[in-house]
């Protein structure tokens, strides 16, 4: 995908007598852009057909739209064109659009049949007779992503009016600028769009955030700034994009509640929060109701990934992302083959609940890395050795963006001392491993490298009482140190583990996906997230492919064999770093989840028998068919 | 504690003049039972202090009081009595009732100052002069849980509505009559106490339930039993008391909003259901604006425990516990000094809080004993010699009565094969595991064993998925035989995970009893949990007195060098099953969870590291003070 530049196409569109081309010419004139009439580019079949007065088939339509989406492109590269041009239909317009490198804008000049009918009859050598001016009234699908004008105006007002549109207001609005919201903002004008920046007024505290903002860097000169809501939205092209990039939660409410009664029809809101995506379900119906288009946008890249591309989960109406696709798209980070990092998801929340189960598998991704940290250290290796055993994995199969930082972490020093051992080990989360656990618990997929690297990160911030426990048992702890690391088995470990963690987190997605028939295409998502996102891996573009084949990625006929093999370094390094007394919960719940997964007769029989002995709860048999529930008379 | 029985001890309460002697006279007389007078019962010095015109103090009444009481005790024991004694206040009433063998059923007679002051004026030869009686109503605490009848009416019918009320009304109310309402009922009237039973009326499928099952057993001859609700609210006592033994969620919400137009204030609901702490929060404050009174009610020991005896986790206010102590105390199980194992949790919800605790330990036990199972079966052993292995635990520290029906359970044959051989291994729930494994995440106290129990369920239930994974995967399945496998190191690594196991559930229940200031009694709850229930142990013994001396289970000096000792047993146990392809998520999570706990210095400062890296999130220093957050300029 070529970048996207500042160039204006503009396609001035509209029934046939509408005005296009007076409209066009004047526009050009006034913006110094080149013209073209888009009935010039017509075979002379077309142009004798439409003078016999029979209408235009699809068809007959289809080689001139090609030639006309060429002269945009073409011309998308160069300086921008103004193109009258009827665009009836949606599908015309997604046509015309099509690989341009620069968001094409449609300008729709309205206007009643009667008006215009009147109009053409007072003209004269036009090829079009006037009676298929019906026919053109029956084709025409008004635009949603276009802005429009009425035609009963002087030219010299529309076509001010259009200018204002394009040159004096903004494509995208954004709100919210914090960490993330300036790295997204600098991202959305380095990719050609024109920005509206809004942050919140709080006098003393938030003052002037998106005009200091705009002050302090040169790129964003084009851009306007605002405290003020209703100025900022003014600012905005219609139908306006809105991007939220604020905290999840009531301030999200209150920004929306705010927000939607200074919104038309068709409008745009993507939250680009981390929002709980049953949130998001509420918003998308709420707003449905106003006619207001919701977009829940996962994103994931922290500061970086806002700034040079992030990885986007966009979710909502089909309708509503494809207004917005050009766009989002165009910020979002590319993967191998250049395509955007970002796909549509499903309707309703399921973007923010993929984001979601994105940071599940985070958040057990960095344990594996803590723990692997700690057994390195258990044998007295300092940070630096540490990061130069890692360092050799780099390029191998467990090569990801979260072990390069944590090889670039150990590295880093202030004065002579290591930084990584003046950090305090309590560790912080945000609510998105928390919400990922409540729904593995509810919805009963046990994705459980997640919920224990959660517990993990709990029981770390219980500092106090560890060190108060750890001094009682005094004896015990001298046992933390293991015999020399075979390096090698436990990078196979590690590999293995992670496999688990993904296999964990897509079978939740595949999970909910069904539940909710989002019908999510797991590939596309491995793909979206080779790039641009925190968990972006050499894995994850090993599971694009592997997913294309299998909904499962255990049943992939590369993976069994690694595996297999893979399977006794996992269980050697759990079973020496426990004995050592090391704590590697997450390391643990992979092989013991994996056990169990390829365990065809568990001990859960026991269990039933128990709780049919004590509350009479029934058993289905093995020599019954399932869905029999049987109680027996225990001798008691 | 001695055995409740049917004898009634009535007590006709009221101030000076209000006809308590000619009541309970003629009472005694209809009822055919002994009657005293409470005023013979004082001592000279009280009855010249009265004819001088002067009101006994506290002091005064104390040894009149316990006469009484010795005499009521004494009653209680024989046919029951008749009493007239004033009663007036709320502590007194309690001296009375102390340690009766029988609840003591007060009936206040109730009239205004001035028709009393009226009657007394017209009386002879009565010792207590009419000055004293101002003093008497200023005293009088109108008692809550006393029958209340107005002196307006002539002495027959007095006493025919007392006698209606005593003995043709029952003491408790029973709504719901599945399997544990029915060993509830039968618990019930064992203990002496009049039952009304109810269960709805659905046609054709719920049909005469309460009539059927009254008629079925020969003890339940004496109770009352409804299809219709109105009827049977109509046959209780006042005030009610109504125990739901019903389904929780929806199910006890419709039953309580079709009772509560039916009582009156002071009227007690005691939820005994599996309900979820926080809809009885709610249900409470609801009750509470209607001046009806709620008793959350957690209840454990299955059918048996409900039949004979189970443990209760009553909570709600002080005040409603307490008029319905009589009743839960008695058909409580009793514990090993004979008190009963039913204690006041605290105020709201807490009882259920405390009870769902209580079932996540239970899953993690379960868990537990699931897995020795397995590692047991691993060897080729079959269900028999599993069971004599473990027989030889039974005395032990380990002994349990989970213990107990497991190796019960093992044994059982039907023909000539084992049971548990034909019993499905898809463990099922319902509903308890989950709150708590929700409430853990939501918390941040990492309850970790009870996740973990909870999510082995749940991967159970994915039968057909394992099935086909372990038939991908066939080759390494061959590893999962173990060597001869060492019981007391097995028994050891047992105990330790059953210590951790409750170390978590006592951990949770401490953080949250602060977090709602409930104020919880560990000690007690351990107390309450070593009889009636499920998770009743030879350690919960042992809890009962560490929990006097250390909030913390771990801190106990006893303790500490038995955990020291176990630790490594545990450990082996553990590596000995990953490798050899058991799971053992439960035994696993306890190693990982102590040598977490164990552990001073973990390696989540790599974590906070690396938030910071990507999202700037900052940290805490080792070498600063707590509270104060840094981030890093990270060389990127």
């Amino acid at each position: 995908m070529k970048a996207i530049n500042t160039n204006k196409v503009i396609v001035i569109m509209g029934v046939s007598g509408s005005g296009k081309t007076t409209i066009g010419k004047l526009l050009a004139e006034k913006t110094q852009l080149p013209f073209f009439d888009g009935d010039d580019f017509h075979s002379t079949e077309n142009i004798k057909k439409m003078a016999s007065g029979n209408p235009l088939t699809d068809e007959d339509r289809q080689e001139w739209l090609f030639r006309l989406n060429h002269l945009i492109q073409e011309n998308s590269n160069l300086k921008g064109c103004v193109i009258a041009c009827s665009s009836l239909k949606k599908a015309y317009r997604d046509i015309l659009s099509h690989s341009a490198s620069t968001a094409v804008k449609f300008i729709f000049l309205q206007g009643s049949y009667e008006t215009i009918l009147s109009r053409m009859e007072s003209r004269e050598h036009h090829f079009i007779p006037s009676s298929l001016l019906q026919s053109q009234f029956e084709t025409l699908e008004i635009p949603q992503n276009a802005y429009s004008v009425s035609i009963m105006q002087t030219p010299e007002t529309i076509v001010d009016s259009i200018y204002n549109e394009i040159f004096n207001k903004s494509e995208i609005g954004l709100i919210g600028l914090g960490v993330m919201g300036k790295s997204l903002s600098r991202n959305i004008v380095s990719k050609g769009f024109s920005l509206s920046m809004f942050n919140r007024h709080i006098p003393t505290i938030e003052e002037n955030i998106a005009v200091n903002f705009k002050a302090s860097y040169k790129e964003l000169a084009t851009t306007q700034a605002f405290d003020h809501l209703e100025k900022f939205i003014d600012s905005l092209q219609s139908p306006k994009k809105i991007v939220l990039m604020i905290p999840a939660g009531t301030a999200t409410d209150q920004m929306i509640q705010e927000l939607a009664p200074l919104l038309n029809p068709n409008d745009v809101i993507i939250d680009a929060g981390n929002s709980f995506y049953q949130d998001t379900n509420a918003r998308n119906r709420d707003l449905d109701s106003k006619g207001i288009h919701f977009i829940g946008c996962g994103i994931s890249g922290g500061e970086e990934g806002a700034l040079h591309g992030p990885s986007l989960m966009p979710s909502g109406s089909r309708e509503a992302y494809e207004m917005t696709a050009p766009f989002l798209t165009a910020i979002a980070a590319k993967d191998t083959e250049g395509n955007p990092c970002c796909s549509y998801i499903g309707n309703e929340g399921s973007g923010h609940f993929v984001k979601m189960v994105h940071n599940g598998i985070e958040y057990a991704e960095m344990q594996l890395l803590a723990e692997i940290y700690k057994i390195g250290s258990s044998t007295g290796k300092n940070p630096e050795a540490i990061a130069t055993q890692l360092s050799a994995w780099k390029d191998s199969q467990v090569g990801s963006y979260l072990l390069d930082i944590t090889i670039e972490i150990l590295k880093e020093k202030e004065q002579n001392n290591w930084i990584i051992d003046a950090i305090l080990d309590k560790a912080d989360s945000k609510g998105t491993g928390n919400w990922t656990t409540v729904e593995i618990t509810k919805e009963g997929i046990p994705a459980t490298m997640i919920a224990t690297a959660l517990y993990a990160r709990y029981l770390s911030s219980f500092k106090e009482l560890r060190i108060e426990i750890s001094n009682l048992y005094t004896t015990q702890n001298k046992a933390e140190t293991t015999s020399e690391i075979d390096w090698e088995e436990l990078r196979s470990a590690y590999e293995l583990a992670r496999i688990i963690n993904h296999f964990q987190g897509f079978w939740l997605i595949e999970g909910m996906s069904k539940k909710y028939n989002w019908d999510i295409n797991l590939s596309e998502i491995a793909r979206i997230w080779t790039n641009g996102c925190i968990i972006r891996s050499q894995l994850m573009q090993d599971f694009v492919s592997i997913l294309k084949e299998e909904k499962n990625l255990l049943f992939s006929k590369n993976l069994i064999p690694k595996i297999t093999q893979m399977r006794p370094a996992l269980a050697s390094v759990v079973a020496k770093a426990i004995q050592a007394g090391i704590a590697v919960p997450c390391l643990s719940e992979s092989i013991n989840f994996w056990n169990g997964l390829t365990t065809e007769k568990s001990g859960a029989n026991l269990i039933q028998a128990q709780r049919d002995y004590f509350g009479a709860h029934t058993f289905q048999r093995v020599d019954a068919d399932s869905g029999q529930f049987f109680h027996h008379q225990w001798v008691k």
